[in-house]
């Protein structure tokens, strides 16, 4: 675990520091990543809606606690970027930790980053997991959108 | 259909546009909305990453062509807005046409809109769906993230 405080000074090093916290599995690094704000939102894959900071934490620590560290990698997909505020959509390659031989779950996320007074960090993170099995539909239409 | 040129003052007016054209199952309403740009990310629940005007117009009109108009809602959750760009977050409540006894599918989406010479347009729009099913879970370990 990591207590340093952290200032990253580009949305990508606030980036990097997310996908390195949750890759350590270290609670204390993936809170110095997020905006300490009521207005923060996090999806998980196939998750509910979690808004502001002590229910976004609360998830991250049900995810990072007595788990294996998991492998992460993640590419840039779309940059946008408006003064202070950024919107990145990444491909995240994960794997549990463990799990070496496993194809990875490659999960989509729309992640948005705002420069503050303390640097750039996370407020939006936004992911899901495109299905690879076909969803159950109703008899009586399509699954639309 | 409708093929009058739209200019959002608003990514309200945009976002609105973009719900109005969906239930009304009108693919150049849906085109209006979006910016015509290499650089547009969509992703349907439980879909692969499509980028670029040409993929994602052709996926709506998938979605949009020989079903009945669906009954939709959607709902600001939260809107963070940086000059030229603006980040929804938005729960939309989706109903297959002809299916008003079923209950409706809850959707979260983030979406992108930016101000440029023709008004407000959307770039992003990232849509998941909370499972109501448990994902199946490999013996090695949790499904992590």
């Amino acid at each position: 675990m990591s207590d340093k405080p952290a200032a990253f000074a580009t949305a990508d090093e606030a980036e990097a520091a997310f996908y390195a916290a949750f890759a350590a599995i270290d609670l204390a690094a993936m809170g110095a990543v997020w905006l300490d704000s009521a207005g923060v939102v996090c999806v998980h894959p196939g998750g509910g809606l979690l808004r502001g900071r002590a229910e976004v934490m609360q998830s991250w620590a049900e995810i990072l606690t007595g788990v294996s560290p998991p492998s992460i990698e993640h590419r840039l997909i779309e940059r946008l970027a408006a003064g202070d505020q950024e919107v990145h959509v990444v491909e995240e390659s994960i794997r549990a930790g463990g799990d070496a031989q496993a194809a990875p779950n490659r999960v989509l996320a729309t992640n948005v980053y705002r420069l503050g007074p303390d640097g750039w960090r996370m407020l939006v993170h936004h992911a899901s997991l495109p299905l690879m099995i076909k969803r159950r539909e109703p008899d009586s239409g399509r699954q639309l959108h």
